[in-house]
């Protein structure tokens, strides 16, 4: 097998073999295929795109390429749930808890990640005393006596999968739905699920800017799904505002234990009851999703969900107090209003420059090497669709000084964030449609 | 400038500015623009394709990555020429001497090259004493005394073209026709060429397989010539057949002293004023092609063509005496004829698996390192058309052993490249069309 002749054969518009996609993804991973043919093969996929079952084999071989959890030890269908690419979400903090209350086996391996604010493993790090790194045998072990782990990754998983992305990130190749969807499902096949929940992101503050395209690619990751028999759904919902009012780690901790509480803010309680619902379903806890919703929201109101989590906490050396007392978390030294420029309606808010602020402000690395300051961030007060007076209070900023220049520069970052109309502006959707193996059902 | 905009840029149809593809050869030349980058563009170029501009750019560019001759001291009009790979295509041998004695000075620099015969270079040294290491004096000094001179390639020529056309070989992005436009027309302008005349071959043992491949090939390089002012036309020529019946150095050589002589074959003869009818016009020495071929007609016919040879080969070291006593050239140790299995008409000769034949007979290299056989090669006797018995010699093996195996495997390969049919055939067409700045026109 010459790999020139598959690059040749998939920029002739040609359906490549399990063999030959298993050929290349195991020889760029070994370093015997180099990164210019890598590189020419994913150009040419995306003119001429990936049949199903191309992108099912690539998943796959991308899955196989390195470590693999293995969670047969668990019983029970483990479920796990991804978000393509939020600003200020913090639904795993919250979904982890809720549908482990709900007699499914949550065993998550979380990275720490670039960006606006950290990544799931910094924000549980908020909590003082947590622990996140694990053997394999204490996170299994966990996970088999109270449902419930949320740990650090460790070890080399789908490297294939790593080398890829970097080169696409440098060739123009990323904006490719099949390699987009074999990227998320690769990794969440290696991490082990049985099925998958996805939370598919669109609008202004999203990878996916349009409904269509975010519809595109729900497509492509529920067939993979259905082509390697892991079943899967995604939940396709609007990024054109960030979804819960806080951006920050130590802030999301907080926004989480207030939602589990039952008290968290409406839209995000919303959609963590959408996607919870649904993972019951799939773990076979429920037989549709209404049943599902009934259930998952009978565990908020009993406290059932928040008692998850302080055993998670308790379980991972963590201060469990602080279900209780959210003072405990880590406290920002000073807070900044940051004020209505005009007066009328919220018409957006750019989650990705707010993402940005909150990173500027220290909650997010923007290299491997950066330390985060788990106490900063920033916390709307208003969102589309509500009336603001000028000079108004529209967020709020945490921050670890108050150094003038920079709380003038911050507070003018974030309040341009935000658009504001004269006329009343609607409020947006919240969730736009369900895509499963029958088709998309597009939400009312 | 970031190379990853560019690639998207072209990617996305976008048309490159000079700067950005001036930005992209310099940076892959010195090596800081890495493979995979390159390949990504180059497959981006081969789904999208490039305007007359941005091909002319991305020619001049290359052109300009290294040394370039310097032809200024040389009177005239530089016309030169170049086949698109042909098989036992012995033009320029008769050529450069043809026109050079019609006025139009030849400055040649030639490759060696792999595949199935040498390049002119090696042809050349088939001649006993011929030298063609020149240093720049010696060579310009010799165009300004005789009007003729053809070296070995010395220095560093094009090496973005070398770098990429490498790249090119091994990620599927041989075929595109900006690309192939560009890495011809580059060599030949770095060469310091004033005006061109392309021989563009089509059919069997070509790489341009369709008529249309070719016109879309000569019309993208006439328009490079034409944006950089070079003007340059196109001869589209048939290679359902070898051009001449010679293939092998000593061999082509002695049919190009013949052609010279006024008793070369038809063919090949035909073709030669063609095209030199056509430098002649580029070259101011001619007012249009009809006046053109008078000349060169006259040229052949009065033997100033053969003497210009004679004097070229006397110039450079060469045993001028060959011009008259071709037997002073290498010989072939024994002669093997080729003989029909059937009776019929030769309905097609399959020049590459030909040329095949006479690299595995000791006439071309494989490999960079090989050694080339000077005396050996093939001589067909019959062409397309001609009407042959069950057992008739049609071509002849000139080979440096007697092995009885050896023998007997060459033949049957030689033979394999004839298809004979019970039904007439028809001779084919040898000039299909001519491409200018004006357009195609089309031969009958």
């Amino acid at each position: 097998m010459r790999t020139v002749d598959i690059i040749h054969k998939k920029r002739d518009g040609g359906q490549l073999s399990p063999e030959e996609i298993a050929f290349l993804v195991n020889g760029y991973t070994n370093g015997s295929i180099p990164d210019y043919q890598m590189s020419a093969w994913a150009m040419a996929v995306y003119f001429n795109g990936m049949t199903a079952r191309e992108t099912a084999d690539l998943t796959l071989a991308m899955a196989r390429s390195g470590d693999q959890a293995d969670l047969s030890s668990i019983p029970g269908v483990k479920v796990d749930k991804h978000s393509t690419g939020g600003v200020g979400d913090t639904t795993t903090l919250i979904l982890a808890p809720l549908v482990a209350a709900a007699g499914i086996p949550v065993a998550k391996m979380s990275g720490r990640g670039l960006g606006h604010t950290g990544g799931t493993i910094d924000k549980l790090e908020a909590i003082p005393g947590f622990r996140t790194e694990r053997t394999k045998e204490q996170f299994l072990e966990q996970v088999r006596a109270i449902g419930l782990a949320v740990v650090g990754q460790s070890g080399n998983m789908t490297p294939a999968d790593k080398k890829l992305y970097g080169l696409r990130d440098v060739t123009a190749t990323v904006e490719s739905v099949p390699l987009i969807a074999s990227s998320i499902m690769s990794k969440k096949i290696a991490s082990g699920a049985d099925a998958i929940v996805l939370d598919v992101k669109t609008g202004r503050g999203a990878f996916m800017k349009s409904l269509e395209a975010a519809v595109e690619l729900a497509e492509a990751m529920v067939a993979i799904g259905s082509e390697v028999g892991r079943e899967t759904i995604a939940v396709i919902t609007n990024m054109d505002e960030p979804l819960g009012p806080s951006i920050g780690n130590a802030l999301e901790v907080l926004e989480a234990i207030e939602t589990l509480r039952g008290s968290g803010p409406a839209e995000l309680t919303e959609l963590c009851l959408e996607l919870a619902a649904h993972m019951v379903v799939l773990g076979g806890k429920a037989a549709d999703v209404a049943e599902g919703k009934r259930q998952v929201k009978a565990l908020l109101a009993s406290g059932a969900a928040l008692e998850k989590l302080r055993q998670m906490i308790a379980a991972q050396g963590g201060d469990a107090g602080v279900v209780d007392d959210t003072q405990r978390l880590p406290q920002a030294r000073c807070r900044f209003a940051v004020q209505a420029t005009a007066g009328g309606c919220v018409a957006g808010i750019d989650a990705e420059s707010l993402g940005l602020t909150a990173m500027l402000l220290g909650a997010g690395r923007a290299t491997k090497d950066d330390r985060i300051d788990l106490a900063v961030g920033l916390k709307l007060t208003k969102r589309v669709g509500d009336e603001v007076r000028e000079g108004e209070t529209i967020a709020e900023l945490y921050m670890s000084g108050d150094d003038p220049d920079t709380v003038r520069h911050m507070t003018e970052r974030a309040a341009s964030a935000f658009t504001i109309r004269p006329e009343p502006v609607e409020k947006p959707k919240l969730v736009y449609a369900v895509v499963t193996r029958a088709g998309v059902q597009y939400y009312n």
